[in-house]
């Protein structure tokens, strides 16, 4: 096991690895920009280093000085964390050549991952499902008729030289495909000067879900379960649970095989998470984050795994020691992201933190970096705390959350609490009936009453 | 299911109480003396009602004033809590006179349990095992001598009349038992004039164990594994765990299973404990408390059971609606008991804290009242938090613990925070090798240094 790790991030996260690694009898060191001098990663540190100025590009994402301080003290392995430098295959790579340890996957699969077409082509080829449509080109609209037939309506005929939405077109039904087929040609042709379309099932109510999953340096990999992740705002989850309630036991047992098989196929090392769209019973691959992932906790709660000391104890070498039938899921969990942001407009509010009080008992965790006096930079994400609670049913866990945002006190600054308590009073959520487009569409009804 | 619960106590276990009623959707009343006007379990009520001055007996023990402040409000029940009222059985009399509802055991239960006699010799006609020894008075030395060879030495000779350790004598071995005897019989004659002895296994290195127990109004019976409280200091309690380092799995069924066909014997309703001083294997009963124990949370993190939750929902009338076999065990809890005390000679350190910084992330439970600013008054009970770990083993739960102690912040006052450091990095208390005499050894230890 390691002596030494450097966490190479900030925030919340970098106390959570800080966490793992204390209760694993590792020293730690932090780093951390002249803006961040007095943010509790440093205070709780074993070690800080400053690696340079306020600006991300200067001081987190710099890697000669971040190479530096982990020389300087000695450290054997460097988490980082998610963000900055957490999905740089080049760092990882020269973390790797100065004789240190990247906690995460090899540089080749960080690479793979980054490029999504590559990505794609190489999950479909591990059996793992994209969203499914024609293969490339059509040659007819008899073809297109088959396909769509195969795949199920709505379909979405689409530009093979297309983007930005310009020649697609959603045929809602069989009786719409020809004139689909006949608007995307003809758009085609007017855009790109070329009229060849392929087709896709056009997923009208899709969710993200999310599988997490291990693996170690000899081939054994086991997921976690899914993670619905669906609750998003331009990309931005806000608020997370597992499982999802959309997803039953035996589809995330055959998702989750699909994906271990693939992935020890591939010999994919450490934590990683592949994202799906989801809709009637159908997975559709569309990218993987070779990383934790801010959510990771609700993963955490239904199935007592911690994570990051999983992380770190698979790149110390040291096989899981489990197989996928130790995994058991029990009650549910939901993350909320608690943003220093106007909940009206999502404009960043960053500020001094004159009152800091984080709910407490049963079931409710709190991930955050926060203090009363605690300055929140305005340089970096927003995301100043996570709460996280778990309780036997959905139910039970949504009325456990409400009380404990009941309780959280952050003032001096703006935060999205109001919005989850908005939120999680929705009969809609209540049910688990949401898609990706959720959210925007209830922030923007907010908005106007 | 009630809409309305008065809490009849303050402090981390008012807060307790109310967080399970607001996830219940059961609306709070608090009640509250003088000097606990700015107190969180105040703040956070739906209603708050000043039930007298600062002193104990002319407020939280004010019964008058507890069942005026229920009637103005409109509650249908009344939870005392631990302490002050909650094994009153006058008290749970008249609340139930009143209409209203008393969240506990019948009165009767109470004041045969309040009774540390009756409560021995019931529990022992109902086959719950006491300490070892004589059936009553011993006629002659043959009889000791039989009696002590079946127990086992070491034995106890105690005056049958005796009281205050008078009239009591250890025989360690058999060669010891007749000088014993005699001198036992001699200080009884002496000191009471009447040299009528009895003989007990003496236990010199006992555990203080504890069973959880809920029953419901249908003689449903479930007990949820055992807590090991031997950590004592005047027979404080100061840190607790479930399981106990002593105690196997079959152990735990075989004394659950005698503990849990007593009670629904006895016909018993709601939570209550039954506390066993435990040796080489055997437990003996010496008392039962009727109510919610502080230490409650170590068997809410071991059993994923919600305790408070389910004494509302059994006074409520609902059944357990679960089983023993219902009943499983994942991982270990440790709870440390923060005092507001001189960590040196355990003296009460009320006073204003300055900054409080609750810990937080995996595993990690805060249960206190405490605030920043808040002012500990000098009228009430020491202890001002709870912090309570779980882990998948004890050895992890351990380094969780040290972790969460090392950022707990409480400034302005003393705390026993510094103790629990000590006791957690000693090695006879990592290996679990310890008694009920152990920590009043290890604190006269650290004031000799």
């Amino acid at each position: 096991m390691f002596s030494k790790i450097l966490i190479a991030n900030r925030g919340e996260i970098a106390l959570r690895i800080l966490r793992a690694c204390r209760e694993l009898g590792i020293k730690t060191v932090a780093v951390h920009s002249t803006a961040d001098q007095d943010a509790m990663h440093v205070r709780l540190a074993d070690e800080a280093v400053c690696i340079g100025p306020a600006s991300s590009r200067d001081s987190y994402l710099n890697v000669a000085a971040i190479l530096s301080a982990a020389t300087i003290t000695g450290a054997e392995a460097i988490h980082p964390g998610y963000g900055f430098l957490s999905e740089n295959a080049d760092f990882a790579e020269t973390v790797e050549s100065h004789g240190l340890v990247f906690i995460g996957p090899t540089a080749q699969h960080i690479r793979m991952m980054g490029d999504k077409i590559t990505a794609k082509t190489t999950m479909q080829a591990l059996g793992v499902p994209l969203v499914p449509g024609s293969d490339g080109e059509l040659a007819s609209i008899e073809e297109a008729r088959k396909v769509a037939a195969k795949v199920g309506y709505p379909v979405l005929i689409k530009a093979a030289a297309g983007g930005g939405g310009r020649g697609m077109k959603v045929a809602p039904t069989e009786a719409d495909l020809e004139e689909a087929w006949n608007v995307a040609r003809t758009e085609a042709r007017a855009a790109f000067g070329n009229d060849a379309v392929y087709l896709e099932k056009y997923m009208d109510k899709p969710r993200h879900i999310e599988l997490q999953i291990l693996g170690d340096n000899y081939n054994n990999v086991v997921h976690f379960g899914e993670r619905d992740c669906s609750l998003q705002r331009r990309h931005q989850k806000l608020l997370e649970e597992a499982g999802s309630p959309a997803i039953s036991a035996e589809q995330r047992d055959e998702i989750g095989k699909t994906v271990t098989e693939a992935l020890s196929k591939m010999g994919y090392r450490n934590a990683g998470t592949l994202e799906f769209l989801y809709q009637d019973g159908q997975f559709c691959f569309i990218e993987m984050n070779t990383r934790l992932q801010v959510e990771h906790p609700v993963t955490e709660m239904v199935s007592d795994v911690d994570l990051v000391r999983e992380q770190i104890r698979i790149a110390a070498g040291e096989k899981l020691g489990y197989t996928q039938k130790d995994v058991t899921f029990s009650g549910h969990s939901i993350e909320c992201r608690i943003n220093a942001e106007d909940p009206n407009d999502f404009s960043p509010c960053p500020g001094t933190v004159t009152v800091y009080h984080p709910p407490g008992g049963l079931g409710v965790r709190v991930d955050s970096a926060l203090y009363t006096g605690y300055r929140v930079p305005p340089y970096y994400d927003s995301m100043i705390a996570k709460v996280i609670v778990h309780a036997p049913t959905r139910a039970e866990a949504i009325a456990r959350m409400q009380r404990a945002l009941d309780e959280f006190v952050v003032e001096g600054i703006k935060t999205v609490i109001p919005l989850h308590r908005r939120i999680l009073e929705n009969p809609e959520f209540q049910k688990g009936d949401y898609t990706i487009h959720w959210l925007e569409n209830f922030s923007a009804q907010l908005q106007e009453v």
